[in-house]
């Protein structure tokens, strides 16, 4: 069983496209997923997306005009207001580009664009692990930390399309605090980042420090992250801090958005989550963080917000866009309740 | 010539519960004043409360039947879906009380409940320093530090009563950083505050460093904000570092604001404000606040958010609970735009 109206969400990633169809629940009808070929350019990539988003409707026998709205979750930097992706690390030729217009044209449905992490955000708040509340912030931890801000069911964005840049909150204000790649310091994603955790792990062994990673290394594999949380779970001693002390700038970064938005939940997101709830390392990881929050935080927020992985995994995206596109359609079309 | 319908703020501080009545278009059309009485109890008050309303209205000509809604701003932490005060440093008597309710019982009007920092921070966004942008924060500085949040205008009040208690963001998270007085160290507030400009000040005293103010402080003055802004006004080389120094850790605070929040202003408030805009050291630290900004934000929200001294002194907490009861009429009794 469905329940109308149906919303699309596409979600623009480096490498792929996720598209998806859903009903006014949440429910995914159909799924797909694209190369995004990001040399051939944004213009060609949604007159693609446009292709196989009628051929994935075909297959449920729709067409795209029982398609209420699509919701368009792209990276980096844009302007909402104008539908424009600006500039996105992961896509250089997809720069100053009118991508929300684009998607409109090539398949005649109204598109509301986001930003990928908000999206994800929003996703875990419709249908996630934020779902029971009012606010949630996420914390993405990935190659960089991002997140977003859901507050009364509305998605922080910005004035200016930079809300929610959580990776950029200053966690320490000293000269000799750590710095981003622009050089900037003190910023959370310079602590709490993958990228942050194989510098540190680095500047350890280079150190001296002893660890069973040096093994790993000698023997040619790259340091990252996901090897980090492999030893720790083996019980190397250095993984095992890194990790615990991963979760201690989580645990601050988590105060100061608690200080700020006290949402009802914070909710750890990304591919840097050592396993999740369901693993021994992830259960201790984000315990680490709760009992940051319990040390830093105001008794009552602390107390009471839940602090919880994510649950949708990489299907936040575009699930969040379908429900950006289906929160749109609802305040266009929808009286609200009045008293 | 005013605009009906009318309003009512109820402003209460320690020392004295500011009263204001309103138009629609945030029009002050009667004004008043009335002791706390503190050890009076909160009861007591709002009946006092209700008979200066009564009377403030009458010499306007008008009933309480006239005003649509009551704004109720008070100090400290509370339930606000419940109506409850919880606790106020400054109102020691006035204890889990149930001060919304009351206030309706004695005035038969619908009452909004809000903390009396965010009230400050809506009257700014209504009718003050950022009545032109979609979203505001406000970080006052007084004794302590706090503020107020407004994302397209809504207030961010939290899921348990704590949103925007932004003394409380961290800003350095090393074990030697300064304290609050519960114990919690890095906090906004132990840098920024009035507070901690005279525990900066006497540090730098005890360590040797010469300065007018002891001179001052040798003739019995006790050492405030205001003396270290006069004597910083003065040419006094310390006093006027101290002034600087606080202005770094505002616009530190400020940066993980606009990362989170991305508003199209900081606003800052309270009584600490070195002249405000119209004082030539006022402008030195607010444009030290904004260099700061421009060396640790990301260059778009640098370049477009605007750093400006709040507009309405103490009159923004009855105007700014006068413009959430307004609000929270017109969502119950206008029929929103659709399409």
């Amino acid at each position: 069983m469905t329940t109308p109206p149906f919303f699309i969400g596409v979600d623009v990633g480096g490498t792929n496209i996720k598209l998806g169809l859903v009903d006014d629940e949440g429910r995914t009808l159909a799924y797909s997923k694209i190369p995004t070929d990001e040399p051939s350019g944004p213009s060609s990539a949604m007159r693609r997306v446009a292709a196989e988003l009628r051929a994935m409707l075909a297959e449920v026998g729709m067409t795209m005009s029982d398609v209420a709205s699509i919701g368009l979750a792209t990276p980096g930097t844009m302007d909402i207001d104008k539908g424009l992706m600006l500039e996105a690390h992961n896509l250089p030729h997809w720069f100053n580009f009118p991508i929300r217009h684009t998607l409109e044209e090539e398949t005649g449905a109204p598109v509301v664009l986001s930003n990928d992490a908000n999206a994800a955000a929003f996703g875990e708040y419709w249908l996630g692990s934020g779902r029971e509340f009012k606010s949630m912030v996420l914390l993405t931890l990935g190659t960089g930390v991002g997140g977003g801000i859901i507050v009364n069911d509305s998605l922080v964005e910005g004035d200016h399309s930079f809300g929610s840049e959580l990776g950029h909150i200053i966690i320490d204000y000293n000269d000799d605090a750590r710095a981003i790649p622009t050089g900037q310091r003190g910023h959370l994603e310079a602590y709490a980042s993958g990228t942050a955790i194989v510098k540190r792990t680095q500047e350890a062994l280079e150190a001296g420090e002893k660890s069973s990673l040096t093994v790993r290394m000698k023997s040619g594999e790259k340091l990252t992250p996901l090897m980090v949380a492999e030893e720790a779970e083996r019980g190397d001693e250095l993984s095992l801090l890194i990790v615990m002390e991963t979760a201690k700038y989580v645990g601050i970064g988590a105060v100061s958005l608690m200080h700020t938005i006290d949402p009802g939940a914070v909710v750890l997101g990304g591919a840097v989550n050592f396993g999740g709830a369901d693993a021994p390392l992830g259960t201790m990881f984000i315990e680490r963080v709760r009992e940051e929050v319990r040390r830093r935080a105001f008794p009552v927020p602390a107390k009471k917000t839940a602090i919880r992985f994510a649950s949708l995994g990489a299907d936040a995206g575009y699930l969040g866009a379908c429900g950006l596109a289906r929160q749109s359609y609802l305040r266009d079309h929808q009286a609200p309740v009045t008293s």
